[in-house]
């Protein structure tokens, strides 16, 4: 069965973006910060960066990050993720990712402006866009998916959207044991997912914590 | 070296304390769910309901409930943590503990309003009232300490003001992998921790995540 996943980046004050978003630092400042456990990790060097060597941390940062990869059939992501709000009027754009993005499926922007036709990208990654309501692109996304999960990549007021709506059915934070002190709060106004969903925590050798809220099954 | 050190207990949202605070019901709602893990530790059992049947929890939590009532040689607290703002015109109100209270030491009960004279009670605490400055405050309850630690009781604002001022060497959070919406939030405006001091976290088999910040110290 399809399962609605999402991976987040969370400081232990509860903010999940940062200040001083531009084009040149289009994740704003502190993000390094919030992520660095996460791209210091073997598995994310090697899929998105491409770095073969073997090099990066093998532990239970890895493995969040392994896992976080494993068995997706279609993404969704919000229009500043890709950048569309950064590269309004540049039709050519294809996003951060490079010629060979690391998702390997289909990827559906949401976007409020006219629908571009799709973007097909080497490694197996087309870009869909779609202005319908967060309810029917999931569907379209679980369809093309095929049996497998759908992962909603953020930003992080595309996630609110879907936690809000109770569409979510696997979150996994990525705590860092940071203070921000400033930027988008993740829990603001979101309703008390440790009501519907399981909540276990772990932490890596690197200090980072590990919370996963992941939806009780119906009982048959 | 005395440090000053502080316990609180938050939900994974940053809430410290609840609504719906009333004298029948000082600790106010959902209090319950987050100190649960805490309460359920043979050494609070033990310590503050008297129980010596062994019973209660014994692992990470208990440890943690166990280290904070080592080496306090002085504690202070905030007047509503006392219970002066829900009995202010009872002049023999001694507080929420009993006769015997749970902590041993010279009590520092902070408080805007006449001081009363103190009060002893059985098993070494006596209730000292004071309207300085906090730091006033900090440097009595120091020497009484005489070279034992001193412990910010709480409540959270009290908290607040003594993690604002720069002035806790050692603060180790309950986090309960709850998310409440609503209370008061520990981290607003605060000053980064992280900063100044080092963080470690654990999870405890509750589940409940414990972080514990400790203050660098200066180097030689």
């Amino acid at each position: 069965m399809t399962r609605v996943r999402m991976d987040l980046f969370v400081s232990l004050d509860g903010c999940t973006s940062t200040t001083g978003q531009s084009p040149d630092n289009p994740m704003g400042d502190d993000w390094g910060r919030l992520t660095a456990s996460h791209l210091a990790t073997r598995t994310f060097r090697e899929r998105v960066f491409g770095d073969t060597s073997g090099a990066g941390t093998t532990g239970i940062d890895d493995a969040h990050v392994a896992a976080s990869f494993e068995n997706i059939g279609a993404e969704i992501m919000g229009a500043a993720m890709f950048g569309l709000h950064s590269y309004p009027d540049d039709p050519d754009w294809k996003g951060w990712w490079g010629d060979r993005p690391p998702f390997g499926t289909p990827v559906y922007v949401l976007t409020s402006t006219a629908p571009r036709p799709p973007i097909s990208m080497d490694g197996g990654t087309t870009f869909h866009f779609r202005s319908g309501a967060i309810e029917e692109v999931l569907a379209e996304a679980v369809g093309a998916a095929d049996g497998k999960d759908v992962r909603i990549g953020g930003g992080i007021g595309t996630a609110r959207e879907f936690i809000s709506a109770g569409l979510v059915d696997e979150l996994h934070l990525t705590m860092t044991p940071i203070v921000l002190g400033r930027g988008t709060r993740l829990w603001d106004d979101l309703p008390g997912l440790d009501l519907t969903h399981r909540t276990t925590a772990e932490v890596a050798e690197s200090g980072t914590i590990h919370v996963t809220f992941a939806r009780q099954e119906e009982r048959p």
